[in-house]
């Protein structure tokens, strides 16, 4: 396993990322009956315990975490998906040409080269089945819906032989989370608009993944270089970072010079579905003037990246010029990048948003390659002091009205959401968010909870992203300890993608989803029976659990104590418990007693001794 | 400012804290009218801006962080509350004499020594008012209410004049948060027992403080040696480290040796309430065996903690001989160690707790100190799969028996709770408590909201701390990074503190308090403006906010410079909001157009200029 540090060329080709297994994980490739061309990819924790049931979990980290792969990125990865888009019939295109903007007029000197990975272009011909969303209408189970449906289930089979893990603990908030995900089901959800596979025709390296409120909760992690610090070294090695700690989408934010060239060699080896803002590239094709921007730059710039292979576009074509007064009375204003974008074009023209206006074109091109929209929250409040305002919720209405827009063009969408709200306004934005949107599925920042704690906005986040999740949202774009304040490097990455980890299954749990509490149960048997090892192979990181503990107690004699530095063994409380198992037949008849004693009202119990 | 990280020689008298403001703070003292020896104290977070009134923080840190202060361990803290406490007319006594096994019968080489601070020893004579309680029930006003009283409303004054920061804007669960926070109202609460002001009457370094559901939450933070490692400067730093990072109450969980004598060090120096779980000395009294316990020597070790000056004890009287059975099929049995050790006792006897059946004789001797009670829950959750069940609420109505005991003795009372629940089972342990306890404050630990993210776990738990904050627990107890795996070290003990102090204002927040956004609105306008300096100050870190900024743009000009390294100058949303903003006039004229808009429909907005 390598793992570079901040590689220091930009200009430089990437040859390294990190691979190799979590600690104490081995991956898994589950077949698929009578499917050959359809291998799910797993991690499996081992455990010590013979009597325990290695623990499967879902696995969004692609090759990259197999025991002995071997990665070259200049031929990208295996096209997981080539067979069965090859069978669909798609046109085969030429593409269009690469321009000097693209790569932001960069000299020849400066040039990130391109990722040489020969791939087939390809675009959806009018009144074909292009998109998962046509599909699943037209009733039709795609190879990638099958693919999810199995990888949604991880080792749900098993869970159910299990009393414990049933559907039903658990608060569901009108979510229809099944005991078993099937592939009919996930073709039905897809129909209706409540969850999305995206999966661009030009990304054939995808593994599918599903977003949707009664699927598992997904996390997104951004990454992207700026004007201010860049490499591309440094971006790809960051997305299989993040994808390998658990990040299940990835957008590139990049905006910069060598944007088009960066994105190749990320595209080429993503295993995940790669989002975008294709805004971002469009402004830096007119010179970072918001007021000079168009439709035809923005057109050609959402079928560069379309081809390409990027997953989902953010598109601020909620932000209409009536809204922007609206936001002027706040004290944060507008905060997110696309909405200002949008807001100061539409004051500099006078005029409609040319994105709202063209929404119907863009469907067109987003419909030929499957890109899914994921419609961006340009008045997103950016302070508790403007949580769930009318410059939001009017936004939030006109994404419901392109919502249907673009789901009657045939394409995938998923809406954006906030940003800074206080607890006791989240489940109004989420309800919102369904009402507004015909329950397509939401993509959160946080929210934060709080705005005073900056270097630690992670968990201000991190809180308000478990109770959405729990509440409905289908996946949550994390937020870093350096969000507010600088660019996150590798270690922030990591925090903030099990940080949000941690939200995305405290909500699984809560909602009662039926393999959430499968790890925890097996992670809490570890502890109590003082299995180290397996403690710290169940835990979201392995490798941090292990150092806290090897702080204190080093020695690897340690790891099978039956105590540890936090009382030592005269106070373990676990040990005194267990002492108190062996005393079973004991426990066994008093069992009956004190249901007896509680049965009777609590009455002091006279023990049979005396 | 000395900031020792852990001191080797545990002998050795402590004689160096961490001191000095936090950055960009003052300590300010503000006068009560009428009472010339109360003076509140509070943090004022001075900002760069002549239109912005300084922000005032709640401070639990005492004299710490005064500018110039000078900390004179061996003579301890300034007595605040000597002259009310000796108005009282309590017995002077000549306390119980030092036990060789107070100190775990360490040797003389190894002894270290007490604090040498003189302080004249007290105790309540019968039929006298004593209590916090029993004065609040008098309808009295002790001077430790009127001071809590001002210190709850920080503020408050000023908020009020603003039309945001008025109660209303929340959800309470019940709560009766008040507008303004008086001395009668601060009685009231105490006198039904819905709130505590604990301050033991040999504590008078005590700076007052309250805990109860109607005011801010608070967050305890526990430090303590262990068998395993061990330190008297270590754990007098840990408490000024834990106060300075904004924890409002410590407890002393030390086992080992020289408990006693450490103890002194730390009381005499504390400006917080001082927390012990006295069953863990008595314990090293019998040479650790719990079957040895009885109920002289925790008699004994009572009095000796309650004559040194704690504040609250621990007591888990509710682990009642009959509910040991029902945690026989738990995943993880008995996990809070007062509770496992009780347990054992029982077993071993086969008899009722003798905590449980000596509670009477336990308040007895608390309320000659004031000592106020923590019903420890001896049968929390130490899991996922075992929160909310039979053994917890079993307990849980045995504390809320002792409550009533407690409370006819005179006494003070607080309600420990869990442990590991899932965010859809918390709001029903709430409920539960509040119900089962006559609304004697809650005191919790977390909830951790998941099993599987050790190294982590002060965010698992961060997450059911601010919704169980919000839903109406008083006090937060902080979990760290370390929880399960070792020992925190300074930096954990801050994360952890930090971390809880986000809950915990989440929370205040999401209850409406009418205080609590007016450190957010201010944080926000200063992250608008581009007052960096301001916004890392009002951050509730500012040395970690600064420190990731400058990381990333390290430049004394990037601090006033209008954008940030995350967007850079071309695509910051905020810089672009301002631009918008210097159209003012035109966004006043365009507001009654967008609200006309937005009157009709939403129909398509023809700007004038057309």
């Amino acid at each position: 396993m390598t793992a570079p540090t901040h590689p220091k060329a930009p200009e430089a080709a990437p040859d390294t990322v990190t691979t190799g297994p979590i600690a104490g994980s081995r991956k898994v490739y589950a077949p698929v009956r009578g499917h050959a061309d359809i291998r799910v990819p797993f991690r499996e924790i081992v455990l010590s315990d013979p009597g325990e049931a290695p623990v499967r979990a879902y696995d969004p980290s692609g090759p990259y975490t197999e025991a002995d792969t071997r990665i070259d990125l200049a031929a990208g990865l295996a096209r997981v998906r080539e067979g069965w888009i090859a069978r669909r019939g798609f046109e085969a295109i030429a593409g269009r040409p690469v321009k000097p903007e693209d790569n932001g007029g960069v000299g020849a000197g400066r040039l990130v080269p391109p990722c040489p990975a020969e791939r087939s272009l390809r675009a959806g011909k009018p009144g074909q089945l292009v998109t998962q969303l046509e599909f699943a209408r037209a009733g039709l189970i795609t190879e990638e819906m099958i693919y999810a449906a199995h990888r949604e289930n991880l080792a749900r089979e098993a869970a159910l032989d299990g009393a414990r893990e049933r559907l039903g603990d658990g608060e569901r908030f009108g979510a229809a989370i099944p005991e078993h995900v099937t592939p009919e089901f996930v073709r039905d959800e897809i129909a209706r608009g409540r969850a999305i596979l995206p999966a661009n025709i030009n990304h054939p390296e995808l593994e599918p993944m599903l977003i949707g409120r009664n699927f598992l909760v997904k996390v997104n992690a951004n990454i992207g270089n700026s004007a201010v610090t860049s490499g591309a070294a440094e971006e790809v090695e960051k997305m299989v970072w993040a994808i390998r700690w658990g990040a299940d989408t990835v957008m590139d934010l990049s905006t910069g010079r060598n944007i088009h060239n960066i994105r190749s060699w990320i595209l080429r080896n993503a295993p995940v579905p790669i989002g975008t803002v294709p805004i971002y590239q469009a402004l830096e094709k007119v010179d970072g003037d918001p007021v000079k921007l168009d439709w035809e730059v923005f057109r050609d710039t959402l079928i560069e990246q379309a081809e390409q292979g990027v997953d989902y576009f953010t598109i601020h074509a909620g932000v209409r010029l009536a809204y922007v007064p609206l936001t002027a009375n706040r004290v944060t204003g507008i905060v997110s990048r696309g909405g200002s974008i949008m807001a100061r074009w539409c004051l500099a023209h006078h005029r409609e948003s040319f994105l709202y206006e063209h929404f119907e074109d863009i469907c067109d091109i987003a419909r030929r390659y499957d890109v899914s929209f994921s419609l961006g929250d340009g008045l997103r409040p950016g302070s508790i002091a403007d949580a769930n305002d009318r410059a939001q919720f009017a936004e939030r209405e006109t994404l419901g009205e392109l919502t249907k827009i673009a789901w009657d063009k045939g394409c995938q969408v998923m809406i954006e959401g906030p940003g800074h709200v206080p607890m006791h306004k989240i489940k109004e934005n989420m309800e919102k968010q369904l009402s507004a949107c015909g329950e397509a599925p939401f993509y959160t920042l946080g929210p934060l909870t709080t705005d005073i704690a900056p270097g630690y906005d992670h968990i201000t986040s991190g809180i308000g992203a478990a109770m959405i999740g729990w509440y409905g949202t289908a996946m949550l774009c994390y937020v870093t300890p350096k969000e507010h304040l600088g660019l996150p490097n590798r270690d922030d990455v990591k925090t903030g993608v099990i940080t949000y980890r941690i939200a995305a299954h405290a909500a699984d749990l809560a909602k009662g989803h039926p393999a959430a509490k499968v790890r925890d149960d097996a992670l809490s048997r570890a502890r109590f029976d003082f299995r180290w090892e397996d403690q710290f192979n169940l835990s979201l990181d392995p490798d941090t659990a292990r150092r806290f503990h090897d702080e204190t107690l080093p020695k690897d004699a340690h790891k099978v104590a039956h105590f540890c530095s936090m009382c030592g063994p005269k106070f373990c409380s676990m040990k005194i418990t267990q002492d108190l198992r062996k005393e079973a037949e004991t426990l066994a008849g008093m069992d009956a007693k004190s249901q007896e004693f509680l049965e009777q009202g609590g009455r002091l119990y006279v023990p049979a001794a005396e």
